[in-house]
């Protein structure tokens, strides 16, 4: 069952069938899709093959299945866990780049639907909705390179899964074919449609790994007519959620994004990035920021729900935006986070989560650990506290060379603040996947069983064992338990 | 590969293990689990197993697994497709109740999560999250009798799907153990989770023909305040979907209900049931059923609203409900239709689905078409437009003998009525899944590749065909097309 490399014949037949805009093996057009994302892996392969149907998609996975030769599916090469590259050894793969297919195939505002191909760049799907007075909600940092496959294959989260739900929750339909052969075309809009077991669920989540998306109909709400932004300083993060779970009860489902932003992640980013200020004149243990949608009531509205907290001491310092610029600011600050993150310094990144109401205790708790465990280590959790969903990264000590720390320390430290997460019924992986960076934590932190069920839908999907070899599952088994 | 009745052996083992509130023979104790919902159909058991934990359903379906005896799994036996009754003749199956586990395990307001076991009654359920200020939003006319783990196994719909989705998009943890003896225990109520395949979302929905649900972690909203109950009458159903999209745009998601009744249903009702009375003054073509929550503006905001659609012409007539005696009035207008039908006489029932803004259209085609091609018969379609999903059900001609009619032409009329749904891109089940009354139209209509993908499924989690066997998936091979 091991893989071959790519044969002479195989490279031809797929040259013949997808053409050359659907075939390369120039090493320029190659190059920048083989290193990920985080700029920590570069792979290798063969060629980068492109189809541009499903039919296409179809023949690539079936003689590569019969080759036995590995496809590694790519969007927007967006990953942050390696998720979309090739391994630079083993026997060669082919990349199998979806951005060939970009059409809006529908857009249906009475049906609240719109029918993208796997290629279509998530900011030109905000595009495309607005243009029919919609909206797709789900955003997040890497919009510009972010594709709809992608973010399918990855169940992709972002600032407003807190209202709508991640990526899972705004698939109505799917276009694809699995490993095996088996082709999903279900990509009518139906709300309901209870015919037995939802197949396009596994291929959502899978990392390319049981298949490959051609196509989607996602779910798209009414476009609001105003938003409000507003920046909080608070003492614990504690009286984040108890203030999150108060709006709620006072605006409803307006609160679409609820990010949590310590006192040090906000000096990161006014060191690092140009033309940044601070929101709030004091300084404050803990930051957060609000975004609530509706329509002209939904400013006063959320103004007076931050006056009446702050009269009841629930915060310590708010401000509003006045206008979109301000808005825009306050988002910039936030959004800005992972990238002076990255400025300062390597971290070990982790994107965790527990339950809601555990997690300002968890941040607490697991930053304690760890410095306890990794001396002169500085964890900075940040993010998505709406969803009990954080980025809990680990910095390098102070006056450490962080390029020796990282290389001597950072497995170790992911793997025990994986741990942690694991003890406290948590996921090492809330919404970037596992791919390569997270596969040998996950094997060996993992349930017994959640891993066998993984191992034989894979078996089932994909029997020759080509897709996305390497990520999300190991090839062999893992080690027995010490 | 085929069933074997059970053994005076695997009985005595099971009797051992569940004790005697878990096992049990008597003809009386198993006769009302025995008939169908609609009954329909009778069937047979040798035995009523039920299981308390999840170790015991885990040794149920292993010794069943191991003797090849066919398992029937049973929550509130409300299924309207006959799901969880037995076959009549066959080797003989045991019947699993999980109306034993029936515990709240955990209600968490702050997590907005309510963990709960498979046999919980959904109006319990209810009730359990609203003495924590929260609210299930799934309610169903079943809710007396419905279970939570059948609820999970059927993906149940309901009234409130236009905006919270149906049970999937509701299920953040499960608890249950696969025909393979693959166990699945995840209930930490985590928001984001992507960890490879969810393998969650194959037991929603696969009507207990993959295995059994013993427990779920059910996602929670906070309780609303305020609900606005209006009745409308219209002129034709196209313009009850444009009234669903103004009414949107201007209360946004507070539009939770939006139910479609055609004036012979709101006559079947008003003749049938006693102590209803008509709504509005006049004769309607149409009616629609709206419900709006909120707080206190959301009944002026409604009112307002159904004012300027009224000055615009897009609709006829319209009542607000005054108060709560009045909202349930109307509410028990739409709640009793199916009642109502069926003291009228016998009907093919159809619970489709189409993208909602092809169903006024659908309706109006079908119908047309139905009556066409069987002389006098009444098709009557009532239900969720809001979700693209109606109940169309066609009754015997005014002076026919209806028992006489259904027997000869119920089986042909829902071929008929499920292939145009089909050649229209919708499904044949929308909410009440495949059961057995609808698993020959489903093999014989549905697409080969769908009905390919579900047997491996079946496959690879149910290899002893164990577990349900006649429901949703035909044991053998369907003929080929003609």
């Amino acid at each position: 069952m091991s893989l071959a490399p790519p044969s002479a014949a195989l490279l031809a037949r797929l040259a013949d069938r997808l053409g050359p805009a659907g075939f390369t093996q120039d090493p320029a057009a190659l190059a920048p899709w083989l290193t990920d994302w985080r700029r920590r892996m570069t792979g290798a392969a063969a060629a980068l093959v492109a189809p541009a149907t499903l039919d296409e998609a179809a023949f690539v996975v079936a003689a590569a299945a019969e080759a036995r030769v590995a496809l590694v599916p790519q969007g927007g090469n967006s990953s942050m866990v390696g998720g979309a590259t090739p391994p630079a050894d083993g026997p060669g793969a082919l990349l199998v780049s979806l951005r060939r297919m970009q059409r809006i195939r529908a857009v249906s505002p009475e049906d609240n639907a719109i029918t993208a191909e796997a290629g279509v760049v998530l900011a030109d799907l905000h595009e495309a909705a607005a243009a029919h007075g919609r909206r797709f909600p789900l955003s997040l940092a890497a919009k510009g390179n972010a594709t709809v496959g992608g973010l399918i294959s990855t169940n992709a989260g972002g600032t407003q899964v807190l209202r709508f739900g991640p990526m899972r929750a705004l698939v109505l339909g799917l276009e694809g074919v699995f490993g095996n052969g088996l082709r999903l075309e279900q990509l009518t809009p139906l709300r309901k449609d209870n015919r037995g077991y939802d197949l396009k669920q596994l291929l959502i989540g899978a990392e390319g790994t049981l298949g490959l998306v051609t196509a989607a109909t996602l779910r798209l709400v009414p476009a609001f007519r105003a938003r409000a932004v507003a920046w909080i300083g608070l003492d614990d993060a504690g009286a984040a959620l108890t203030l999150l779970r108060r709006l709620e009860d006072r605006l409803g489902e307006a609160v679409e994004s609820f990010e949590l932003i310590p006192e040090e992640g906000l000096a990161l980013v006014l060191r690092h990035i140009p033309g940044t200020q601070a929101p709030l004149a004091g300084a404050h243990r803990w930051h957060v920021l609000i975004e609530a949608v509706g329509d002209a009531a939904v400013a006063p509205a959320l103004e007076a729900a931050l006056a009446a907290e702050a009269e009841r001491g629930g915060l310590a310092d708010a401000v509003l935006a006045q206008n979109e610029r301000q808005a825009e600011a306050l988002w910039r600050l936030r959004e800005s986070l992972s990238e002076a993150e990255a400025r300062d310094g390597l971290a070990a990144k982790h994107d965790i989560a527990v339950p809601v109401a555990a997690m300002p205790g968890f941040i607490e708790t697991a930053s304690a650990a760890v410095a306890a465990r990794f001396a002169g280590a500085r964890p900075i959790a940040f993010g998505h506290l709406g969803d009990g969903n954080v980025h809990f990264n680990v910095r390098a000590p102070r006056d450490a060379d962080d390029r020796a720390w990282f290389a001597r320390e950072a497995a170790a430290v992911s793997r025990f603040v994986h741990g942690l997460v694991l003890d406290a019924g948590g996921t090492l992986s809330a919404e970037h996947g596992i791919g390569r960076f997270k596969r040998d934590d996950f094997a060996a932190l993992g349930e017994p069983d959640r891993l066998a069920g993984l191992r034989a839908v894979k078996q089932l999907f994909d029997p020759a064992g080509i897709l996305n070899p390497g990520a999300l599952l190991p090839l062999a088994e893992p080690a027995p338990a010490p």
